[in-house]
């Protein structure tokens, strides 16, 4: 049983042999799969082979990693997220997989890795490759600034720490999937902001972030055309301008958006975005509701400017 | 009108002094607000005060520095993000803001950043703080590794660097939306993957993270008492087998979770809890589809299994 339930090599070999799934995952014996070869997996040479090696998601050294990376356009990277080692034996394994990438690629691989377990970074070191050790980086010059040792214990990256923290992330998102397009007026009162803007300005996408992200109760609301021939905002809002912001965008991205979904119709033609938001700008500077331009921003950029516009300031989980 | 635009100075002092928000951010100068001073904001001493500050959103920094400082739980920190500081003028406020926070304290501050322009980052080194540089800590490993100089580009921490993969991301959340809980059995085919469960065992959350954080597909799909009276997986389903991953969770936490929503009822009640739980388990054992329990991991853990398990390697964002 526990041999169908080891973690695939995939084409990138990201998964790890030997691990013990089955303490986490039933898994079926009739779902065993093939494990193919690293050799058969991977064909590219020159490649620098990136691993991301965590005693939890490794969500967090992933992100920083990538970041890192991208200042080094010129460079092929290839990345592997190794979750989850949070034993000597699996930091061991992780040693075979360093190795293996080694060969194929003739360079050796970087290593981000956040694990805080001593005996299991000393099991990894066995690897010959560059370590960038976010933990120990870091955690050395905090523990003298603090005059603590600090208490080495694993899976704290990206952790659930807080079971509170983490019911009130939860409940923003439902709060923000109910509260999503307007499809709800009930317990606005309750949202922590109401985004407004015309239809496919990036509110939902804009909306869910700051819940999951920040677990900020986000609701959204559209302008429609007909809030612009009456001239003015959803009777719905009016109680709650101060928790309203904007999002506008550029017409001919809206163009192009509402395209794919509506090929050809007057809701997507350049002169009807074009109009809409206009009509909007006209509306939220009337009604004194700030607003930012969503065309050239990621939805983690909207969303932290929001949080300091709207006075939020969350935890980042 | 400028003035009227400064990003307040809020509770906790997150938000920066003399930002030019008027670059980014439409701001009615009806929207003028009150700026608190820092004394009368915090009053707690003893607390370390922590910056995270970025060119870009800060979110990296923030969440690497609460990992950190969660291996300290007897130090009370407070933190304030201070997010696209990408000028030596900001640089300089943020100087300040850091001296303010040692005076209200007693003590010198944390700062983690990514700054990357050289010349911020020697403006910032004026204030008398620990200094935990992300950037510097491991770009110059980089640099000797790979035998070149980073591109020294700001604002690339949790960019958008590359368009297309965030337009497939905002693809993947809004496909997961539009086949939330079963509402649409229409290009299934293009699922990444489809989670099933009983209703309140986290495919939402899940499935919302898995598009969000990864750009992946996800659909869900409840298990109902019906499909456990006719003794068979929803006919929709059958097509998508290699798809299907499974979400189940411990009856008292589903009866709780439940309870919440519909207090009293043969829905939440733990018998029934209990019998759909088991019936969704024989179902999915029968069935040949892995499935993991949700009731103490966070949808960072699940997401990241459920990666590994249906063979998606996507990078994270």
């Amino acid at each position: 049983m526990r041999a169908a339930c080891h973690a695939p090599i995939r084409g990138d070999f990201t998964g790890l042999r030997g691990l013990e799934w089955d303490k986490m995952l039933h898994c079926p014996a009739q779902a065993a799969r093939a494990i193919p070869t690293i050799s058969a997996a991977t064909s590219m040479s020159q490649t620098r082979h990136v691993f991301f090696i965590s005693d939890g998601t490794g969500i967090t050294a992933e992100t920083l990693g990538h970041s890192l990376l991208a200042q080094f356009p010129d460079t092929r990277f290839r990345n592997h997220r190794l979750p989850f080692i949070d034993s000597t034996d699996k930091a061991r394994d992780c040693v075979q997989r360093i190795k293996d990438a080694a060969i194929e690629s003739g360079i050796r691989p970087i290593v981000f890795n956040t694990l805080v377990d001593p005996s299991a970074v000393a099991a990894l070191r066995e690897a010959d490759a560059l370590f960038l050790d976010l933990f120990e980086k870091f955690i050395e010059p905090l523990e003298n600034e603090l005059g603590q040792r600090s208490t080495h214990a694993a899976g704290r990256f990206h952790g659930i720490a807080d079971s509170q923290d983490y019911k009130k992330r939860i409940e923003a998102i439902n709060f923000t999937l109910a509260h999503d397009d307007g499809v709800s007026h009930a317990d606005l009162a309750e949202a922590d902001v109401i985004l407004v803007g015309v239809s496919r300005s990036g509110k939902t996408p804009t909306s869910l972030y700051l819940a999951m992200q920040f677990g900020i109760k986000a609701a959204n609301y559209p302008l429609i055309p007909e809030d612009f021939e009456r001239n003015r905002l959803p009777v719905e809002l009016t109680r709650y301008r101060g928790k309203l912001f904007g999002l506008t965008i550029g017409p001919d991205r809206l163009s192009q958006i509402r395209q794919e979904r509506r090929p050809n119709s007057r809701y997507a033609s350049l002169e009807n975005c074009l109009h809409e938001i206009e009509s909007a700008q006209r509306m939220m500077k009337r009604e004194g509701i700030k607003w930012l331009d969503s065309t050239a921003k990621s939805i983690e950029e909207i969303s932290t400017i929001i949080l300091q516009e709207v006075r939020l300031d969350p935890q980042s989980y």
